[in-house]
Formats: C-alpha cells, sequence, structure tokens
C-alpha cells in the first residue's frame, strides 16, 4: 500500500496520492443559487465495513452583484437561509480575512456550512450524499454549523459541532443513529468554545470531553475538560494543555479528532489528535495528547513537534492557507488513519504510525 | 428612616447616608504583611433576622521593596499565597490598569481577594468576621476569588465566585450551611465566565442560572442562560440580553444580584438586578431584567436607563473609579435593599423602589 502514497518529510507520514480525496467541484450544491467552496474537517467513524464521513460543507451564493459584497445566514423567523448584501463601498467593510466579511465591527462570513454524510469501503474513495444531512437551523446556527466530530456511544452518534452566530461561536450537540437525519440538543458549551471532542466511553460513571474556550483578559487559549451526567450538561472544568511559548503550538490549540484508546508501551491510555496553531506564517498543524485512561485530566505525554504540518500542495495552499485540522481519526494496531481538512477548503487523508507518534511524546 | 438617605439625582433611589457601610481600614488583614484595600462586591442574604453579606475583600502587600512591583498570588504547590515582585524596570512591563500588573504580555493582578462574613441586625452597621470564610484554594483561583453570589436552596448557601488565575477568569460553586465555612464543587463555567446568578428555585425540574461568557472574534458580550440537573453541570445555553449599541449598557453587561421573584402589575416573574458598562467615560451603572416566572429565558423587560448609577463621592471616586456594582439585593414589598461596591473598593447600600424599577422597564 505504500506506493498509494506521496512522500513526506515524515517517515512516519503517508499521505495518500489521490489526495485531496473530495474536492468542491464534487459535490451538488443545497440549492441552485449556491455553488460548494469547501469540503473539509470531516467528523469520522468506522461504521461495520464502512468509513463514514460527516464532511463540513462551505457554500457562498453563486452570482454576487457587481461592487457588492454577500453573507448567506439562516433567518430564524423565515426558516430558511437568505443572503445579505452590502456596497463595497460601505465604510468601514473588512474583507482582509477570506473567511469573513467585517461590517462597521460586526462579523459575518462569507461562507455557510452544513454537514453532507460521505460513505466508503475503501477510506479513500467516498460516495457524498447528494443531499445536507443536518444545515443551520436555530438563531445561534445563523452562520452555520461546522467542524463535526462523531462520538458513537452503544448505538447513538453523538455529533458535537460548531454553532457559529452573531451570539458567538458556541458548540452544540445533535444525536443520529444513521449520520443522515439527527436530533438537536442544544448548545453545551457557550460561546467563545469550539474543537470539542466527547470521549466515546463513560469514566468514573460520567461522560468526558476536551473543550476549548478562548479566554479573554486573562489567560491563554488551552484546551480544558468537563464531565458531564447525561451529555447535555457539563461541568468539573479543569485546564488540560495550554498553548506552549515558542513551539510549534504557541499561538492556538485545541482538540482535533475524538480520542481513542491506545497501549502505550503496556500501558493503557487515550490519544487525542488536537491541532496546534503558530504565527508568521498562520500555520496550522497537527499533535498528539496522551491522557491518563481513567482520569483524562492527567497529561502522560504531548508531541514535542507537530505529526502533520502543511507541506502538500494542497496544504500550502488554498481558501485559508497553510492548515491541516482534523475533526476525526480511525486507529487500528500501528495504523493512525487520520482524516483532514487541508486549507479551509478539500478533505485529505494521511496514514500515521502510532508507534512514532508515541516516540515523539515528551 | 427616609432621613437617613442621601439625596440622589433620581427619586426613586435613596443612598445610605451612612454609606459607605465598609471600608478597608475596618478590617483585620489576613496577615501581618498584607493590608486590605478594598472590601466590596459583597453577596448579600437574608438569614432570619439577620443580613448576612459575604464580603469580597481584597489585600495588597503592606510593603513592597523601592523600585519593585508585586503580585500576591496563591501557590497551589506550597498551599499559601506568596508575593512575586518585578522590578519596576522590567521591559514591557504596564500598569494603567490599577487593578493589574501586565508583565511582557502575561496579566497579574496588584491584589488578592477572599471572602468575609459580615453580620447585621438592621441592614447598616455590620459585625465583620475576624478571618476570612473563604480564600484562594486551588491553582484555578490562583489569582483570587471575586464577587460572590449566595443562593439559598432548602439549607444550603450555594456560593458561585469568579476564580481568577493565570488560566483565565471562570466561575466556580462552593456550598455552605453557615457561610463561614465551605465545600468546593470546582468550576462550573469555564473561562471566560464571570458574572453568573443562579436562581432560588427549580423550573421545569431544573435548576437555572444566567452567566456572562465574553465572546471573541464574533459576537457582543451578554448575558445567557443555562439549565443543570444538579447545579455542578450545566447545559441548554442560550442567549438572554446583549450590550445594545447606544444605551448606558452599550459595551458590555453581565449578571448583578441574584434574581427575585416579584408581581408584576399582576404577573409573576423574575427580578434580574445586571450591570452595564459604558464607554468614555468608563462606567458601571445598574439596570433590571423583567424575565417570565417559567422560562427565564423570556425576556419581558429592560431598564431603558440606569436604575442606579455612580454618583456619590465614593462611587465617583475610588481604586477603579466610575463603578457601581451589586452582588446581592433584599427584597420585600416595594424595597428593593441593593448591597454594592462602589469603585472597586468600598460597600455601600442603597433602597430602590420596586415600583420605579418596574415602571422604568421597556
Amino acid at each position: 500500500m505504500l506506493s498509494w502514497y506521496a512522500v513526506s518529510s515524515q517517515d512516519s507520514v503517508r499521505r495518500y496520492a489521490g489526495n485531496p480525496i473530495l474536492l468542491p467541484a464534487q459535490l451538488t450544491p443545497s440549492r441552485p443559487d449556491f455553488e460548494v467552496v469547501g469540503v473539509f474537517n470531516p467528523g469520522a467513524i468506522r461504521v461495520g465495513e464502512e468509513t463514514v464521513l460527516l464532511l463540513r460543507v462551505a457554500e457562498a451564493p453563486r452570482e454576487v452583484p457587481d461592487g457588492y459584497v454577500a453573507s448567506p445566514m439562516y433567518d430564524p423567523e423565515l426558516g430558511e437561509i437568505v443572503v445579505r448584501t452590502w456596497p463595497k463601498s460601505t465604510p468601514g467593510l473588512d474583507l482582509t480575512d477570506s473567511r469573513l466579511l467585517v461590517v462597521a465591527g460586526d462579523t459575518f462570513l462569507t461562507s455557510i456550512s452544513h454537514f453532507r454524510r460521505a460513505r466508503s469501503v475503501d477510506g479513500f474513495q467516498f460516495q457524498v450524499d447528494p443531499v445536507p444531512a443536518f444545515s443551520a437551523g436555530h438563531a445561534l446556527e445563523a452562520f452555520g454549523v461546522e467542524d463535526p466530530r462523531i462520538t458513537r456511544i452503544g448505538d447513538i452518534y453523538w455529533v458535537n459541532y460548531t454553532a457559529v452566530s452573531g451570539a458567538g461561536i458556541a458548540t452544540a450537540l445533535a444525536s443520529s443513529r444513521d449520520l443522515a437525519s439527527f436530533e438537536r440538543h442544544g448548545v453545551i458549551f457557550s460561546p467563545p468554545n469550539r474543537d470539542v471532542t466527547i470521549f466515546p466511553e463513560q469514566m468514573q460513571g460520567r461522560y468526558w470531553a476536551l473543550h476549548r474556550p478562548m479566554p479573554e483578559d486573562i489567560g491563554r487559549p488551552a484546551i480544558w475538560l468537563a464531565s458531564s451526567p447525561d451529555l447535555l450538561a457539563w461541568g468539573g472544568h479543569r485546564l488540560v494543555a495550554s498553548a506552549r511559548v515558542g513551539m510549534w503550538d504557541d499561538l492556538k490549540i485545541g482538540g482535533g479528532a475524538v480520542p481513542f484508546r491506545v497501549d502505550a508501551n503496556g500501558r493503557q491510555a487515550w490519544l487525542a489528535i488536537y491541532h496546534g496553531v503558530t504565527a508568521s506564517p498562520l500555520t496550522y498543524s497537527l499533535g498528539a495528547l496522551l491522557l491518563d485512561a481513567e482520569d483524562p485530566g492527567i497529561v502522560l505525554g504531548r508531541s514535542r513537534k507537530p505529526i502533520l504540518f502543511p507541506e502538500a500542495p494542497y496544504e500550502l495552499n488554498g481558501f485559508f492557507a497553510n492548515v491541516t485540522f482534523t475533526c476525526g481519526a480511525h486507529a487500528a494496531g500501528d495504523l493512525v488513519r487520520v482524516y483532514y481538512g487541508a486549507s479551509d477548503g478539500v478533505t485529505c487523508v494521511a496514514d500515521l504510525s502510532l508507534a512514532h507518534i508515541l516516540a515523539g511524546l515528551a
């Protein structure tokens, strides 16, 4: 299988030679006046013999009148997505971030994301459902739903996702039995909070999740831990890992793939693949946290260097360049198959070696 | 009793003529090398015939070597409060905010707060316990505990408070049967979150709290609502009220006194006294939210103008000027007796008229 992979600067990383495995042009838009501008940051899970992805699909209006900029958003009163436009001559209009449209201090998004299910037998060739599985449908999702993570507990798939609106960036929860239709369970972490990963097993009789609040005034961006009696209400917040000065994750960090159990040289533990950001140039890389099997607030190890970082052309260029960002991985033996979004535009896959990841922890 | 009150520009506000009722000089420091620099923002509750305050007491090192600045902080490894010092010549040292000490981007506080119990029969003359009731005792409280709110449910006083540390500004929970000794229950709202008020009754079989996350990138400071099965884990977050452009609460808002039930012209409802901040000059005032009796996420009314704002000398001047800030009030009939901190330094009391508050809602 090695021949399937393009060369990487890291021996331990085997990028699929057919990357990106999903491109915007492959997807049918959810409506004729929209175009798909991104398919990235999928949740990933094994279901029997299949790999199922829940894709984040970003769409933008296909035609914007000359001299105007547009932001698609869900209107809770109409119950549908509408397109709001501003003349480019609007005072205070700021378009410097390709993802954003800032008007006099209020921030809107240039695209709106929904989730689409995709299925594969080999893990590389995916069949994408023609219609959205889950779309913005609440005032707190007015700017879209983003970055789904899938945690299977019993027969239920719990999907937490970023709910974006003018009220802030929060994390909400939905459940599903088929990843095609969902039930909403509201906002589980108030803004600013994203990059939540729910552990797939109870510990100490409770559910657990890593989350990423964003302190203001005092405090550095950090991954926190919370626990819950019912997956809906969360408490017992503890700091797990902060951004590290002078390292690859010095600016921001946040959860990535849903943690999975590993045997770390004879010791049972959780492996949590997370993302770290550094500035100059702004770069999103992946690393790993090794967490205690019974108390995931105890950090046993953390990647000294990234386990995956932007170096392929589709990672170095794109809608928002220099980004490798995961919401899901599949692990079996030494294989850690990471599904990830590249440059906020396309979906890729890379196989990593668990032994290499563990060897790189400090 | 009217003669006890100094005149206010608002007929509906009667400030106690003996304000401030508590000054730093009246309190014994918790240790000989510290001085009390503030006694403010008390939680307040009626216990039988008494009014009990849980005072926020801020202390700073009495003597700092010439040419140095100091920050007191709890050291979790030593299990005690230590004093950290920096030469005033330290590059990047920023002392522009009297409350803060910023060193190369890291923020520390110039004082550390604990809680002290005070009791009164008449509601004006308070007997202050000579020793702290609750002090920093956890890594997430390293910079102190602040702004307690007391909610009585059955025989238990639940006290939520701001837990400040280098990791951020969070809200933690403790419980007590006498407001003199406490049991910790950890962080219930991760940073950035403060100004939490827990409702004193269950609704729909759940506990409820207003909280104040601080969105970054997208979203304005706003009061949110959450519910809980057990007071420890919180979910179902909803937006309740945002800062209002061009009004007295246009910059920031947050919870104040623990909400209490009122009869609003024949309709049962909750009254939540909150604080609003406006800039130029930076001013902290109080207003009210009228919330539905069974679903406190439904806003029935909101103060068009502040119900109390800085105008007395002790409010216009002080450690951090132009602040009226409440953590507790006592209501009976038309009387709403508000205990509040003035200018982050002293404790005051004012009697407001419920009828006036209700008449000023829009």
